[in-house]
């Protein structure tokens, strides 16, 4: 690794070139089926992909460093060429992304957490029994009448015990400490401001609290909160200043079109089908240096446990390349954001097939686009974040370095 | 990647051990032919190399991290072991080295810009026109004969717009920001001293070019200055100094001649024929651990986009391995600085060929010497700053580290 390889991939960035496309099959990787010897990838039938790997040069990203399992969002940032930890992204602001919600610059994401405390307001339960998720839509609304001086505030139920505070004004900080103490037996933690400039986000947040005592009282359960990844969404350079790129995004779940629009992109109509994805993927095309498409399935099917369903997904993405490939990007990465093998039915840190397809790709002598394959590919395994520094070398993006 | 990789190596290289050659064939690495799928090198007819494949341990390096295109001066730092971002040379520094021009230590280099201004002094050329050479041959020894007080100062000619200016005396001091304001319209910009050491050197460049506004005044189009990359040359430690090293260079051109004398290599007789290369070599054996051999050919068809032409030169670098061999080094290193896909026609990011050979090299598959057979050797892909670190280790030259 290099001493600062991100401010060098700015600084040679071009804004001109050849567009790009960077498919992204969530969740991509996996693991053998025991009896056949072969990944849910390699399992499907996937003529499209084989024929660009055989066309482009292939190998292996790692999402992170070796052994380590990230979340969606630090793999999409990675993919993204933002190594995912400088770039940590806060709790609250993922899940004020996952839901959907139009997260502003300057605005203050907090991910609550309902919680049972007893007479003495010590925690009995952090997750409130896990209240179901209606109980969470009507405590929220509640919640959200809560008034506060001077900034607005909005409360959203998120799944169970989980809620969503956000915090838009002036003069407001992140990076506060969480106050769940993650044990029971000891009250939740006050807000603390560690600075100067975070002493009016904590005693907002403290009188928030105080609010919130008075609504929550009579709950059998969920009577109490605590506060997780109190942060701020706005210190993430975007594609435009980091490579000059007029990216776009077109994805159908809200937590992918939050972190595309994290880092800048315009967030293009979510759609799911590889018929719509086509069509907006075509309808756009001119108006854009690049373009993020998600493709959700394989991911879905990997938590799920679901071998034959994550084959089944594999071959759905292989159906819409023809469509991507008929848009003629100069460049096309084909991609996972990490591995999703299901028979862990979790996320994993296994490394992740990709291809990339273009006129300067060296072609190497991989003819399948597969776990095992792509071991002998020309890009050998590389780290997630050089997947971009790649694709803008091969669209004629990056000047030289030094004479 | 490691804290402090290159400061390890220095603790323990020691004075003793083999000697080794270094021979870099300049933009070694190409693409295929779309007809044949073979490289320019995998084209050449190479018994040699192939031989030596067979023999050694193969791999392919990156002379940067995965996308980044290096110039001349950075790949062939990288291949000598030094960060090439670390250790990035000023543009000053490279044109003075490219012309041949002997910079001592504590010398300032600047490269200046002939440039068109109208009557308010603002820009309308940065180029000048690209004047002939001989135009500019005949400005810059005008300027050449500007005094400035208590430093001696050398123009030289390079090549159209583009001439090198020198500064040598004490206290003098790079990093000052470029004159030229990157667009026309507007004036250059003041030379600006940022720190209280710059301060000599930013006076001495604006009264250099306060008198040279007396000299171009007449010139139609050659009627003003500005100033790049004012950059020192006296901040690398040398390979003495990093790896216990008497090494030298056996190179033609003056940039490669002057990147070998920056890292304190002596420079030998400049000779470019497989037949001169082999004889001093043969002739200066005894005296050095190390030599530098720089073979330009391949780079050059390369950049001409001649692909027969770099097949012609893979060929003619083969046919200089029996002369090499025949001093017998206890290790040779065959690589090149980067690629220069004759399809591009330009240096380009793709990984490079490299082969060592050496009792302790652990013989690979590998039979060919060829960017995709490369990919199955034992090496695997490293960066081109392990290079060295490997020579030494293959030269007994690197002491264990730890008890």
């Amino acid at each position: 690794m290099h001493s600062d390889m991100e401010g060098v991939v700015e600084k040679l960035a071009t804004k001109n070139g050849g567009k790009i496309v960077l498919l992204v099959a969530d969740g991509l990787g996996g693991l053998p089926d025991p009896k056949t010897g072969l990944t849910e990838l390699e399992t499907a039938r996937t003529p499209n992909l084989d024929a660009l790997a055989a066309e482009g040069v292939t190998g292996l990203h790692l999402p992170m460093p070796p052994g380590i399992t990230p979340g969606s969002g630090p793999a999409h940032m990675a993919l993204f060429g933002y190594d995912p930890i400088r770039y940590e992204i806060g709790r609250g602001v993922l899940e004020a992304l996952g839901i959907g919600f139009d997260l502003w610059k300057g605005d203050v994401a907090v991910r609550l957490n309902f919680a049972t405390v007893d007479g003495e307001g010590r925690l009995t339960d952090r997750r409130a029994g896990r209240i179901p998720t209606e109980k969470c839509v009507e405590l929220a609304a509640k919640l959200d009448a809560i008034e506060l001086p001077g900034v607005q505030k909005f409360v959203r139920p998120v799944k169970e015990h989980r809620a969503a505070l956000v915090l838009r004004g002036g003069g407001l900080a992140g990076g506060i400490a969480d106050t769940d103490p993650q044990r029971t037996g000891v009250p939740p933690l006050p807000v603390v401001a560690a600075t100067k400039e975070q002493e009016k986000t904590a005693a907002l947040l403290t009188l928030f609290l105080e609010k919130s005592r008075g609504i929550l009282k009579g709950e059998p359960k969920a009577n109490a909160l605590t506060m997780r990844g109190i942060a701020m969404r706005d210190s993430i350079p975007t594609f435009e200043e980091r490579f000059k790129l007029n990216a776009a995004a077109i994805a159908e779940y809200p937590m992918y079109r939050g972190v595309a629009g994290l880092v800048g992109m315009k967030v293009l109509p979510g759609v799911d089908s590889p018929e719509a994805i086509a069509q907006v993927l075509k309808g756009a095309f001119a108006d854009y240096d690049f373009f993020f498409v998600h493709f959700k399935k394989t991911d879905t099917m990997g938590e799920d446990g679901n071998f034959e369903g994550k084959v089944a997904a594999c071959e759905r993405l292989d159906a819409l390349i023809p469509s991507v490939v008929a848009v003629n990007p100069d460049v096309l990465v084909v991609t996972g954001d990490h591995s999703t093998p299901s028979c862990l039915g979790s996320h994993s840190w296994h490394a992740v097939p990709v291809l990339i397809c273009g006129r300067s790709a060296r072609r190497d002598a991989v003819r399948a686009f597969g776990e095992s394959a792509c071991l002998a590919g020309g890009l050998g395994t590389i780290r997630a974040v050089d997947v971009m520094p790649l694709a803008l070398a091969h669209a004629g993006r990056l000047a030289k370095f030094g004479a």
